[in-house]
């Protein structure tokens, strides 16, 4: 290859927010191929909230990296060298490949993409694993019928967006919760939303009061914090309440706030589920395509936020906090 | 009716903890019977956790009553006149009676007894909305299965004992959480619970390490707070929480704490779901019959802690907070 190998590697676990003395770069040359491994020429990174969680010394649902990795990220690019019969040179595949440039991976932990399907892009937004997590975790767990009212918090993000989008397409009433006049318009005015409420200005719990006259079926959620508690307050009976992430309780794990509301679970008997996209895997083939047809047809509208270059990474990272993104963050290698 | 009619009464919304100045008795006349009520001689009334709510301004799953009105409790005795054709007098029935000697209600709302399957003690406990709500929680909900782990907590209480017990016929390995040597004593000696955890000795958290080698797969909770947190921390991949109550947080509903570690549900693609014995109304005959029949084989065990006197309940409703009784929480009127 004609540029050197570059890697994005961990230095320590971050006490609060992640720095650029968290990252460090590398130009570690590529390692041989061992049996079974293939060797992958990374074009897009994929930049996810679940990252945080890959950067903290506890285990949640998989191991965190350790310092002095390269950090965990998916990614998606042809193969270009193979020692494994399940991929051959010139496929293209997408799975955990880190922030760097060229990744030996072991050939089953990728999953090829029909890469005719869609820009690559798109195969690590909306056809990728955010855009699974906001299906699975709508149609699955959150259920919408219609009629009933659907709440989406980071509706703006790439899982959120997905989340509304298909629970509008179930006849659900869809209000979508995001930060700023800009990601409210996006909501209401591109993704057909019937309501959206700025979560930055006055009271999310008023706003909801107006927005959902008839309470709250469902409510997607990807911030925890007060705007969990606001909506625990405005549950229907046998409300779904799905638990996609808590962002605004990632920075501090150590003094994260839970519900305080969650006794309304009893008063309606809902249900507050949790899940990852662990749980989903086996049905990824019927969500690529049933989104593509989405795609297609033009019902489901996607935005991608594109960085270039892997150097780009500890900025891309920070938007994860500050939300400066507008659509799925992703790096161009 | 040779003694005086008496009613113990609301004065007003305590704030914090009752005490005796939340309660009032009267010796009002009994009312006359309108069309479709009956006149109930109450023989047994009972206090439950479920009364804290309803003495607070805030409307959980049913209307708080209003100061000056008699204290709501499920009561038990026989019809002495009735206006209605659903209940003849000599009947046994229970529902809502109120905290008083004599009660006139709606026929509706009272469900007849079989007094010939159980003295009136048991339907007013094992055989009652208590021992109903333990058992459609944990068989419907927690639904645990053979060699998996539950923990049931305030596991010596009214709901959580059935609970506990119908979870261990399900061949579940059972550790049950009390306060105190004697009610842990209980649990493992009388119940059969594989153990105890006496929340007031030691980190519940250790005790959950050491009593759930393999995690918790089903935890029932009655209580909230450092409890639940400890549970939630230690549950395994698709754990139900199933949340009956939240003793530990009803005092001051407006500063309660929520669980801090719900994030768990995410990591471990777990489900909290909440539940009223409303939900389960229509089913109530298949419980009475499948509980009456383990009590009279022996393989559920209970036991009643009867009050004497209608002036006891403010006695009775400290009892909620402080835990000084054993066993079901009842009055002999």
């Amino acid at each position: 290859m004609s540029t050197e190998p570059t890697q994005i590697r961990l230095v320590d676990y971050p006490e609060g927010l992640a720095d650029d003395t968290t990252w460090t770069t590398t130009h570690d040359p590529t390692p041989e191929l061992l049996d079974g491994q293939i060797e992958v020429d990374v074009r897009i990174v994929s930049v996810d909230p679940g990252m945080k969680g890959w950067i903290s010394p506890w285990r949640s649902y998989i191991d965190p990296i350790r310092p002095g990795e390269v950090m965990r990220a998916f990614g998606i690019g042809p193969v270009t060298r193979s020692a494994s019969d399940r991929h051959a040179v010139g496929d293209v595949v997408t799975g955990f490949t880190g922030v760097q440039t060229t990744a030996v991976v072991d050939a089953r932990s990728m999953r090829p993409v029909d890469a005719d399907l869609a820009p690559l892009e798109l195969h690590m937004s909306v056809l990728g694993m955010t855009g699974f997590t906001g299906y699975f975790g709508m149609l699955d767990l959150g259920r919408p019928e219609p009629g009933q009212t659907v709440v989406v918090s980071a509706a703006s993000g790439a899982v959120g967006n997905v989340a509304a989008q298909v629970a509008r397409h179930e006849g659900a009433r869809v209000v979508g919760i995001a930060g700023g006049a800009a990601k409210c318009a996006y909501l209401t005015d591109e993704l057909g939303l019937d309501a959206a409420i700025d979560y930055k200005t006055g009271s999310v719990g008023d706003a909801l009061d107006e927005a959902c006259p008839d309470g709250i079926d469902v409510y997607f959620d990807n911030v925890g914090g007060e705007i969990l508690d606001a909506a625990l307050m405005r549950i229907n009976r046998k409300a779904r309440i799905v638990i996609c992430g808590g962002i605004s309780q990632y920075g501090d794990m150590t003094s994260a706030a839970g519900p305080t509301n969650y006794l309304q679970l009893i008063s309606k008997s809902a249900t507050m589920v949790g899940f990852t996209m662990l749980d989903y895997l086996h049905r990824i083939p019927e969500a690529v395509a049933d989104l593509a047809e989405r795609v297609d047809d033009g019902t489901l509208v996607h935005r991608q936020h594109v960085l270039g270059g892997i150097e780009s990474f500890p900025e891309a990272f920070r938007m994860l906090f500050n939300g400066d993104n507008h659509g799925k963050l992703l790096i161009r290698v």
